[in-house]
């Protein structure tokens, strides 16, 4: 082996050093703290590679190595690397966050110590109403009026709930079983280390706009704020093609070149094949997958032909 | 390749086929119920075998075979066995069982649905005490005059709670915001797969002592009802090896080694040298170290000597 | 809990119970038995159901309920289901294979056991010549006559391998060590069981056309021979969305956008702003961004004006 | 949140920072190289401590709760440091690596390069004996005459094996074929890159006595070598309590027990009990599980009763 090895140094990322520990708010008394990172745009590049070998180094360059990895679903040099954040985050939020399972997690024991002082509260504007199209999020807010009487409410429970916890203590009930009935918008801590290629997968899903409000606040500041500075050239690939792209499925597609060719009887009679399209009493039945396509035809700059 | 393969059966295991469905009660509105498995004992000697090799079929018969892969750490063939289970869990238990993270997981939503209108509640006689040497959990529980104030408190605050949450949803608030406040003992539920080598990991830890009653409810059942039907060798394998089992310490040996040589005065040295033993004015020192190789001399009829 | 449960039974696939343990035969001496699994496309449904709660339970049809999911990327219900398969490869195509980490493994030791004494040969006619613009796959053969050649000595170090092999083992040396020259080819056989969703993603990158021949003829055995009868609903979605469909960058979708609305100077305008288009001597340089978005063109019927 | 946090650095590991880059050599052509690291042993006890909360940041120091870490498994703060390595390996060594499913792999392509020109290679003495226990491993060597003919036969199937591919390339033939003959010990080089906890369960499976020669060596090197420079706390306890630790059975301690009391007759009653003790025609039949306590008997000084 005549190969020369030279002396490393380990990558730096200095827009990240600079904010290393520092935390960055979310909501009424989270953050979100950058403890430790390994690795840059430029590990990723070496470690696709060493799977390219050394006869190819030079035929890409980095950014347009990047986006190839990231276009085509090669995430293993993204997994090379890591990011260590220290968050504060309500438990209600906590619960979708620990999902996600390819992640390293030490959290505030309520076991060992008592329970974290604070809780999620909510302005009197910002009670949101339930969705009716996406039924599982929420879509405007409660009038202020109506607003007032339940943030008034909410902070009662949490005066109570926390007098009759910390009676419970002073009684010297267990940490473990005082803390049962703690609201669940109840703040707690942790240490959550991460590969970058998770860490996307976490973004792509916790940024987008079916996210809940709460998750989705943390999820745009680890992306926008910090990912953004530790690994330029990846996040504008990711949001090229992740956040701004789009997916067309085998039915999508021949309904959208149907249109393309002037053809819209066909689009309507293949939306009508692909079950797209039903009518009962002479009205188009609601059908999720239609209204999904007609908003990837806006995008496009096309019109659905059966609404014509 | 003159191999012949016979049509194969799926392999049934009657004892679980009788309880397939059947909920196991658990805490006060708790429960477990088997939905599906794949794979009993002989699956994990048909998979070690592949391992060795068609040549040494006969060598091991297969308790002995189950017992030397549990004994030697072999886990591999254990993870060919799977399980799936529906559970109703208080969200803080749920918490802890979510932490196990090589599972596959379904959790009620209620961002979709309505909370599930239970919560865990707390007899007079059930409230544990903090514990002071293990303290992380309970010793003993509270008198039950003051525990009947406790358990009168917690049921208003479970009622206040509701009712509010109640509030929210008929004001029309997003289910996803509404449930902020419900408390962490609320019951949740969930499809939980998990191939049997990391069940029997989770078994170990929340099995334990230490664990939190709570969780150790869960565990116990799906151990003792579930895991000893489903693959008996196994679960006799386990409870010998883990259950059942010790660890020593390189130190532990040395010491336990002085004793068994009737040497006293060396063991005591060895456990100085160990940093075990400390003196401050006078008195032995408080050393976790030293009070757990205590209790594994008792297991073994042995005396500290440091206490004579 | 008023709730009432009923006894359960195993979900059972017909159509996968016929064909259990039978093999289907891959490459010159390889096959893929099913061996076991668990849960059929309700089981799907039955977990997503556990999500949306109970009270959504009749708005969606399984069908339409498990393309959404798909659609969606709602991978945890696909999870539910697990297949255990058994499958002789040879080495060289299962090192692609256990790059999957999300399975369980049991594999064949040639410690504990002689090795299979079995190789992947090449017909004459079925040597692949190196591709040039996917550098890392293949296109097209060699010709015969050559091919006659590279067969025969393929043969002539096969035999010449194993006689090496065999007199290793018979003056003693350990089996470990004695297979350390046979060939990357020689077979390989194994248990491998895997959660759907995880198989699907095995199947989307191992059925791509750019996955190596070998391990792509045990991917379309596993999906049309196997999933197609084991989850029907679920192999049709995953064919419309996944194997047929198509992504769309940010970019991809601007430039369509101009080229629907017949503005072939934007959309040349945008092509060179995304950097797709450079002259290099008056001669448009090579961009792999640019020749997949022609292929995504052609797809939807419309030209790439930078050629016109 | 009235709390105060200040300006982090990334934790240094000088010792290790001195070494970065730098190629350990193993076997005849291999290496392992530290190409990057997050935390060191501060790291596990910042990670450590937010679980028990500020509160008791005091009670214990940083090497006594290491070692408590390490004896109670409570593995998640080890997962918060992670390392990076660059490797050569040969392929037969790394297909029992990969094996390790928790960690982030990129490995030199031998469908885009061409395959490394290097091979394992055997020493006239170095050709080890089958165990005869140990069916699985090596016992001794064979006399140095035979292994000088083996080692020959080696090279010249090397050199055959390598101009066959080096004819394949020669004449087009796609690399992803071509390489299908290569011997199994070829060199590949490989990206790895894992957290502490996975490794040091790397590390106990690869350093044992058990793990075959060739990733043992690989295995010491990165113990002794880069971990101990790394974590030197937790490395010490990883010694104390994994690597010269034992664990005892159920039965193991019963046994031992009934042996410290004196009662050999007990002892050998036991034993037969546990089916430890077999008789046929007269002699003692070989039992695994029986060889294996002897052997912790006479690590704690103590005689099995029944060779008396």
């Amino acid at each position: 082996m005549s190969e020369q090895f030279e002396q490393l140094e380990r990558p730096v990322v200095k827009e990240l050093d600079d904010i290393l520990g520092k935390p960055f708010h979310v909501l009424n008394d989270g953050f979100i703290r950058v403890i430790d990172y390994m690795g840059n745009d430029s590990s990723i590049v070496q470690a696709a590679r060493v799977s390219y070998g050394r006869g190819t180094k030079k035929r890409h360059q980095d950014r347009g190595l990047i986006r190839y990895l990231m276009r085509h679903d090669h995430t293993t040099p993204f997994e090379m690397c890591e990011i260590k954040l220290h968050v504060r985050v309500p438990m209600d939020a906590w619960r979708q966050w620990i999902r996600h399972r390819t992640a390293n997690v030490n959290e505030y024991s309520t076991r060992y110590s008592v329970a974290i002082d604070a809780t999620q509260t909510t302005e009197p504007q910002a009670w949101r109403l339930q969705g009716t199209i996406n039924v599982q999020g929420s879509e405007g807010v409660l009038d202020k009026e109506k607003g007032k009487e339940l943030t008034r409410k909410e902070r009662e429970l949490h005066d109570l709930s926390r007098r009759i916890y910390n009676e419970r203590i002073e009684l010297g009930v267990a940490r473990e079983q005082a803390r049962k009935d703690l609201p669940l918008c109840t703040y707690t801590e942790a240490y959550w280390k991460i590969d970058l290629h998770n860490l996307l997968r976490f973004l792509r899903l916790r940024m987008d706009e079916h996210a809940q409000y709460e998750i989705r606040s943390y999820a745009k500041i680890i992306g926008e704020e910090i990912v953004s500075r530790w690994v330029p050239l990846t996040w504008e690939a990711f949001t090229d093609y992740r956040l701004k792209g789009q997916y067309l499925s085998f039915h999508d597609k021949e309904i959208i070149k149907a249109l393309i060719a002037g053809d819209k009887e066909k689009a309507v009679q293949l939306a009508e094949q692909f079950g797209f399209i039903k009518y009962k009493e002479g009205k188009l039945t609601m059908n999720i997958e239609r209204l999904e396509l007609e908003d990837k035809l806006k995008e496009l700059g096309l019109n659905a032909p059966w609404h014509e």
